[in-house]
């Protein structure tokens, strides 16, 4: 890339407007997907967050674990069940999901942001009791009949305490959170990272929620990449469900949207993690990378 | 247990010139042995650390690991060779006790902590860069000559970076540290938990330095439990090397109370893990429970 | 008193609830009657109050001082009338008093704090214009007449300035307050000890207002120790005065603690400060020693 | 006094320069003699100290008693010896003198200061162990021979902690010191209020010592007021003594001035207390009211 | 002005209860008129400023520039025509005004506040956005019809921004503002002195406005200083505007005053600042020096 | 300018380990040649300025003023002489001169700093008594003998006393400082701009110095710009003068970064202003636009 100096400035310039508005403010990023799997976007991914904090913005990023996990198991002969997209969690599983999510996955984020020129902290819900959670129970039709699944260490949030964020923000720190959250005898749950991510959205009062995802965004022809809306209404959400436009694993997220926007976040964005530095550019350009799901 | 209560307040008013005398002061406790596997003791120290941040102290846990760690290594099939006393640590092993000290052991004191009713955030050295490492090389003799071993990813302290120690001890927080080190290309580094507690105390200018073992302290006759010296001067130490007062794994142990005394440390403690409490007993009534080693 | 290393911990664990519990929270403690004649018990009370501000509480200090006024009117040939439990007090005994009060007990209580290790400050109502005064006259029946009786220099409180107790408080020092009223023109008020002390409960919005007696607290039974009542509803007190179980002066000091549940502080006890330690007895353990008067 | 309005603004502008040069800086006076009886000269000291305060200064008031003590220990039957100036003070004595200075008139200074508009605390020695005091012995010549002879508590100074008057400085009161120390035992010591003036200087760091006497100055011709010595360098001290113009009770102030300015005291000054706002004088115009002796 | 040591402290003692009453209070200033061009008087002025800051209250100086900025245009042979009593201001016209009320006058006045003792800061509208402007437009009657005068850039106050004027006086610094505005393109304003005074004396919260004219303040009879109306409630002024008792250049006048008590402004007053150090007179003695105009 | 995505986040990137080194320094930026007159240069200055502050750096601009005071001294029929390239200033010149460049030039920068999203405070020396001055006086030689030559209120830089600067710096402001200096009666001398911003980057302890001229910087060759010296030692200058590589204008720049480098600023820059967004490229690109002087 040989720019001239007066592209170079250009692109400084034209983030000026930007930089200055989102100065100061919390923007939480749910990290998950190809980005934590292909080298140069998870270099991307860190170097935004550390170009976010120097600019005066305060990232917090929520990871998931996925593919890592699964290996894992794998490795020790486990094998997982999936109901609802959520793995059953037995004790045994949920100790090598805790251990792979804090243990590994975590604090290498940490060392990267640090290698990228950043200071962070890698925290789970344990840590200053940051996500209290209970037992998430699934409600599934059988046989016509409602019933109840026990999911096991599958766990929802009851009540985020976010001071330690806080703490470690105003020091300087960004902090990397792991989704998983303490029960009320200290025992841990496994918590979906974009439910956590909407939750400390709320909790942090951000001014933006960022999802990561391996799509463009919500495309009205799901076989159109060009049918991309790039700006949605809360008040639609119900009928694009219905027509199918949003429908499987985007429904939970648009869902994680509209609770963080009723929690009191300004603004929502269901982004195209799969772009190298897609959070920059959503961010600090026009162009915005995905859907942005806004009050409406 | 039923006592009087003159008995009742006869202790706490024992116990007040201690408080007085360490309140603000920061103790480093390494936190290992047997005291990490009974589940009374286990209770014992979470207690002994709320109690001491209640009444003004400022504890640090420093913990290790050991049996876990060779539990799932065995889980997966690996066996590890020990040189020196310390675990040949490759890649793939590194990556397991990275998750089970930092993923299982770390956050399960964390949350213990807080059902103690404090508050406590989980570290290890790649937080805010907490513990910069380099690769330790084992010197060994082999056939009269000089050899030096490769270890694999086992690390010694290069520097300690306190800043995020602080910040939390400073909000409130108690720290717990897992003993891992980042080097210099995010690397991680698997390194002995003493060596991590001593290196911490001088870093924080601790006051005290306390280590948690599975023996009675320095016995001048191993047989003899009445034997325990309860204080030992530091000069004294070559001497009782070669006499094999001290000898096998109190070796580094003591080295470490040296290296934290020239460092600044107050003063260091062996104590006995095994007995509940110790921590307690050692900082708030005379009856030490182990060996002081103090300068001179 | 030998107690095991098990029963010298044991005591500590029991109290660390507590401790947890008054982290931070004012206690005023109104001290007289025995407790300021016995040297033990006086010894006692120094240690209760340092102890207690060594775990974090802030306890503040009312006192009293009976027989040492009396003893110095008689040496300078005054007697003093009383009228319903107050002392007639004209201007040279109001000096006297003052003197005693403010010149003698409070700065003796002082220095017994610093000698069992605490840091205080003694103040009375002029400083800092702590304690607004203004002339209390007695109402009697006579002749089936109601009078007013004029007492002197008898006052009651007519507004606290709590400015200069946070500010010692802040510092970490332990007030120590004479019962001195200032009125409109500098003039002294000699003021009840109990009202003092519960006007400046109410000022500091404290936790506790604990009231050292000499007897076992409220007895249901007069004559039968075992009676105790140990917890009190505020709305049974009126009962209790017709049935005669609270008679005497027990009544004003009934008063004084539904004044400062009525005022916003959260708890009153009447304690029996004939038994050493018996504030910490209560404060630190289950088994209180005398009537908790609360709301309902 | 009717001045014209020019005349009015005239002395505050006059005034301008020397407030500016003391703002913030801490003035020690020495309060005592007839302007401790005078109830114009009381009045118009206390208005001087609230109008330094309002300007910026940080005045603090050491008071002797003389003549009240006397006064009470007479209603009291005792009697009291001097030896060289200085009152013998056994046990008794001793409670009657700090009854006196601490609890009549220490805290009648403070109510006065509320009454001119300031805010006072009234302290002793043994507040915040402000004044550490060890027994004073007197040597005397007797027959040739050099003799102890034993004072009871008559003290000197023996380490003096400001914490309490910074503390209560940076608040905004004006602090006000009964001439007590605290020995070791917590017991009582009477020592010359001079001595503690200049040694409260010079903890505090002052920039001036002030001591109110009864006389004009230091006078070159004793019998001649106009012959006021304004300034006097400590080099010329021991001539003047030997010369008897320096002589009595001036040479102990003339030393405890010496003593302040060797502390680090700026400057010191013995002024005439019989003139109605000589302190304001002295600081606020050029017409210096005594003696200032100063360093050379 | 020879006056005695006695009437000297007099007066000292005669501005306490003023200074006690201002300290710490913001009085904004509006300084222009004769005090603006006899030397003697504008010395006068900044002696106030410099004493008024140094007693521990906060003034803020608010300047005019009449007769110099008509000075300087007509050296550039510019006229000017005159509206309703103000200046039509066309470009080249604004540029001149502005040049010579922030790079000559504002300047002038901070620099002799330097000389006599005070730290300043110049600021003008612009300055933080100190002073947000909008385009003034004149509202006139011509022959029976209501017509728009375009003023040029003649503005009033949009919105005040007092950040700035905070922080210098927070830092020790008395701000001196020249009344420029500046409009949503960086444009400047030139707006009437008085107009700047009170809305910054509405910002600020200020408890005093203090406009000095040229006048002795509001005359019953016009002809007869000796009828000088000192205090005057707002509810008051239209019946005195109809009998032409306030009339021209003092409805503008009396008008920002009412503004500024509307606004929250506790005194207003219109003074005479051709009397030297009225602003003194006014603040710290009994006898006013002009019209108060208070709520009523 | 058409910019693919990649390339625009490129561009933050690359700037990031600048913004990072940066982070929170102090650069002194002298303002002044054609910069000030072509408006898309001043429009890129002020951005500049803006974005620097906005990621975390604290620039300062010091500006000159040139071309605008000769035509407002043309408009008023004054003409200057020249002396060593500086104006002979008399009174009538220094009030123009001071009114074009602080009641002009120097708020026009505030309010375009305002309008491209910054805040700015515009500042002289006689604010705060930022920069004291003296009288310079020109030495020249005539017929072979040095003369004395007055240039009227031509002034250097006795002393800066940045306390203002530092102050608003802290609230967020960028400073503009007009070359001004004040002299002991509160006069005005005009200081060249170079000069001042040396010094002030002395007294800042400033990072950088950057000093905006009219040519590419220090050229080997004066006819070959592809000649340019990037980085200067201090050591060589001498040697280059003699050579008359540098030459005219350009030595009293050189003069001013060795003074600057002399007094402790890290580097400093002789760039090229006729470049838009030059001070960008310089901090936050490799390709430097200028001359680096550097100690050596």
């Amino acid at each position: 890339m040989t720019l001239s100096p007066l592209e170079k400035t250009g692109i400084l310039i034209e983030a000026l407007p930007y930089i200055r508005q989102f100065y100061g403010k919390t923007v939480v990023i749910k990290y998950g997907g190809h980005a934590m799997v292909n080298c140069e976007l998870k270099k991307a991914v860190m170097q935004d967050a550390v170009l976010m904090h120097l600019v005066g913005m305060r990232p917090v990023i929520v990871h998931g674990g996925g593919p890592e996990i699964t290996s894992m198991l794998g490795r020790l002969g486990k094998q997982s069940q999936f109901i609802q997209g959520q793995r059953v969690t037995d004790a045994e599983t949920m100790e090598i999901v805790e251990m792979v999510l804090v243990g590994k996955i975590n604090k290498e984020i940490v060392a990267n942001i640090h290698r990228y020129g950043g200071k962070a902290i890698g925290l789970c819900g344990k840590d200053g009791h940051l996500i209290e959670a209970r037992k998430q129970v699934a409600h599934i039709q059988k046989d016509g009949e409602e019933m109840d699944l026990d999911l096991g260490y599958v766990g929802q949030v009851e009540r985020v305490n976010p001071g330690i964020i806080e703490t470690v923000i105003a020091e300087g720190y960004i902090p990397v959170v792991a989704p998983i959250g303490v029960g009320p005898d200290g025992e841990s749950y496994n918590i979906n990272a974009d439910l956590v991510a909407g939750e400390l959205a709320v909790a942090l009062q951000a001014d933006k929620l960022v999802l990561l995802t391996d799509v463009e965004g919500i495309l009205a022809d799901r076989d159109d990449p060009a049918s991309l809306i790039s700006s949605l209404e809360v008040g639609r959400v119900p009928e694009l469900i219905q027509q199918g436009v949003i429908a499987g694993g985007m429904i939970p997220k648009v869902n994680c949207c509209i609770r963080a926007l009723e929690g009191g976040v300004k603004k929502t964005h269901i982004i195209d993690g799969r772009i190298p530095h897609s959070i920059l550019l959503e961010v600090f350009t026009d162009t915005g990378v995905g859907t942005m799901v806004v009050p409406g």
